[in-house]
């Protein structure tokens, strides 16, 4: 029998039978999903229709988990204990990619449903993931992946099947926002905020992967394949982090009404050639400070959806640390072990439409440019011509003085990526420019 | 073979299989959910893995629906509709109770999944109807029914299933949000406002089910049996509607720095005599100007859910309309369709908890009392001590004039409700209070 003859259900192990979990990881996550699977266990068999077992939780350095977790349970032969026959799910909360990847595609092709809360190896892999899914009948979860406890995958992948999603758009990492509010609310430098942020532990030791904007890139990648029905991977996503945006980027914002967020913004646009394309980028974009983005703080997140039919929804709560995520991790789980228990598949990748990705430069936005200009009569109309030029029109003009020199702020109308760009270019070239201190986009409006 | 031998699971009908639909009602939302699977009939053939079929629409006057509906699929005989081979599923967006609940019932019991908007049916005849769609092993989906497109009941049936949750608190109901709203943007009376809602179609011909908090009750122990695993219906839910708000509540909760929503409150509450129980309301409440519900203005819905791991989550956008509750009734659809395509079950109602409902009397809340006492010496004194008597205390106290009379306002911290309506009982006889305005109750800090 070809894998094609097979029937698409899984008729399911019978109510009462016991499900074989294996757990990948113990960090944060994993020791939190240890902990909430064995306090409440008696919880968890009646909501999965069977006992949840824990098998076995692979770790790297077994002596680092001895006492919170049973001696006999520790292993570091992850691979191992994916291949036993009772384990039926593998959850994995290790994070990386390489090393995930192996044991995640071994796990499905071995017939075992995953739960895994790892962003960076879903954006990375999701085809091949989900073709080893598919082939295998079983379940590849992952909302803890977006968002951590706010439900974002279930509600785009089932609430919303029977709507049209126009786009999704939200702050996706706690770190950067926890940094960008509080360089709001302090005025304090981002240096400074990062050093904070470090201290109080929402940014790691190394924070190249939250303030470089690739953590809420992975998260994009997930929500535009989910919200457009199109196979759009990590590489698709424009991206660029907070850690050049500056008290001045700061204060320039918010004596304009607004406050910065970095925005995971994925939407269906018409591209330069008439065709329906999908954009996916991260990037500092400026929002009206009335605009219930602008009111996330701290650490929280928030995506808003925009649907045909539904309207704009928004979901908020806590996107990160070990609690809320295990939160979505157990979810996760009660779901593929009802699967197992019961028959029946969640919904997998969802490809169908296959759109084009758009190319950055098609993408258009406000923006928001910040210039250092020479004191002198004339160069307004110099740097305006320059915008008038590209087909790009202003909707406010600051200047004022700064020192020997002035410095000019314009808020521009709609305008395409491509010449936006090519404006700035030209601007720098241009005599009376002396620099161009920010270009930043503007949304929510 | 019993009911008990058959396999839990639905083997499906097998990938590329018409999933046949029976549409009941033809109405505000029903006409949407008919027009939108017509216009998107390619991406629903793609997301549920087949065809949709409209195999029929039934309507009460046929007459009515020429022109909008094709003529074959028109019927007045909704229980000739549901009984036919080739229907796999039916959408009953009719509304009413006993008619639907026949209807839905017959559906059930004839092996077709059922998805419903209808809030008071589910409320009012959940364990009827869970119990049938169980026997028969069908799915019965009833996102639409609280909050319209705003996705609350998969995430708590799902999302959450790993979870315990502490408590669901939300605006509900869209036509006592937008009467509340305008009352206090404009200071106007209930009466002029509920006319302006009428005018505007956000409130009914005859908006008692609205007003009264009848709509948001049956939202509330839908919600409320979700979040705890225990059957809630409609009748364990306490009501009190918005009709006897007046301008002056709204006046002195907006002096107090406080709005008046209209909030179903689902909570795990530890009762008198020490057991855990379940505890559902329906009542006007005053909430913090800066509290996130505060700001959910016009006919928008919110609800907030705190969960042990998950901490707080939000979820907001429009919560009635035909189009948001069509995509809401769509999404389920789509759910459902899948299900008899590849096989597999939603998860059905469970009720493994079956927590006691609390007594009304046994939950404890802030009050604000405002009442109108005789101008003199002692009058505080005495007024407290009636307080004090029963055991709860004052938060603050503000006293002003009123013509002959005083205006006493008061704030108490944390008391039972049984213990405050005595409270009230026993104020209403002193010779130093000549009424009691109203007795509000305070939430969200």
């Amino acid at each position: 029998m070809t894998v094609n003859d097979q029937p698409t259900y899984n008729p399911g192990k019978g109510e009462g039978s016991p499900v074989g979990v294996a757990l990948l990881g113990h960090g944060t996550v994993g020791s939190e999903v240890f902990r909430l699977l064995r306090e409440n266990s008696d919880e968890f068999t009646h909501r999965v229709g069977g006992p949840l077992e824990i098998k076995g939780v692979a770790v790297g350095d077994v002596a680092k988990h001895r006492g919170s977790v049973d001696e006999d349970l520790l292993t570091t032969d992850a691979m191992g204990l994916i291949r036993r026959d009772d384990v039926d799910i593998v959850v994995e909360v290790i994070g990386g990619i390489d090393y995930p990847r192996e044991l995640v595609l071994a796990a499905l092709r071995a017939g075992k449903s995953v739960v895994t809360a790892n962003k960076a190896l879903v954006a990375a892999h999701s085809a091949e993931l989900a073709e080893a899914a598919d082939a295998a009948k079983v379940d590849l979860y992952f909302e803890a992946a977006v968002a951590a406890a706010i439900p974002v995958v279930g509600p785009l992948r089932r609430s919303l099947a029977g709507d049209r999603v126009e786009s999704v758009a939200g702050i996706v990492n706690g770190t950067t926002n926890f940094i960008l509010d509080a360089m709001d609310a302090t005025g304090a430098s981002y240096d400074d905020m990062l050093a904070e942020a470090t201290r109080l532990g929402y940014a790691e030791a190394d924070p190249t992967a939250d303030v470089e904007g690739h953590d809420a890139a992975s998260k994009a990648a997930i929500l535009a394949s989910l919200a457009f029905h199109t196979r759009v991977t990590y590489e698709d996503v424009h991206c660029e982090g907070i850690s050049s945006i500056t008290a001045r980027d700061i204060e320039a914002a918010r004596s304009a009404g607004y406050t910065i967020k970095l925005l995971a913004i994925c939407e269906r646009i018409t591209g330069d050639d008439g065709v329906t394309k999908v954009s996916a980028r991260v990037h500092p974009t400026l929002v009206p400070r009335d605009h219930p983005l602008a009111s996330v703080t701290k650490s929280f997140n928030a995506v808003f959806v925009e649907a045909e039919a539904a309207g704009r929804l928004m979901f908020y709560g806590n996107g990160a640390g070990g609690s809320p995520t295990a939160s979505a991790v157990l979810g996760d789980l009660v779901g593929a072990a009802r699967n197992k228990v019961h028959g029946g598949r969640a919904p997998g990748e969802s490809t169908y439409a296959n759109l084009p990705v758009a190319q950055f430069g098609e993408v258009t936005t406000r923006y928001h440019v910040d210039m250092e200009v020479e004191d002198r009569v004339g160069v307004l109309a110099d740097v305006s011509r320059v915008f008038s030029d590209a087909g790009i029109s202003l909707r406010t003009v600051r200047q004022e003085e700064s020192g020997d020199a002035a410095r000019l702020v314009v808020m521009t109308h709609s305008a395409r990526e491509a010449d936006l760009s090519e404006t700035v270019e030209t601007l720098k070239k241009l005599d009376a420019v002396k620099t161009v201190n920010s270009v930043l986009r503007l949304e929510g409006e």
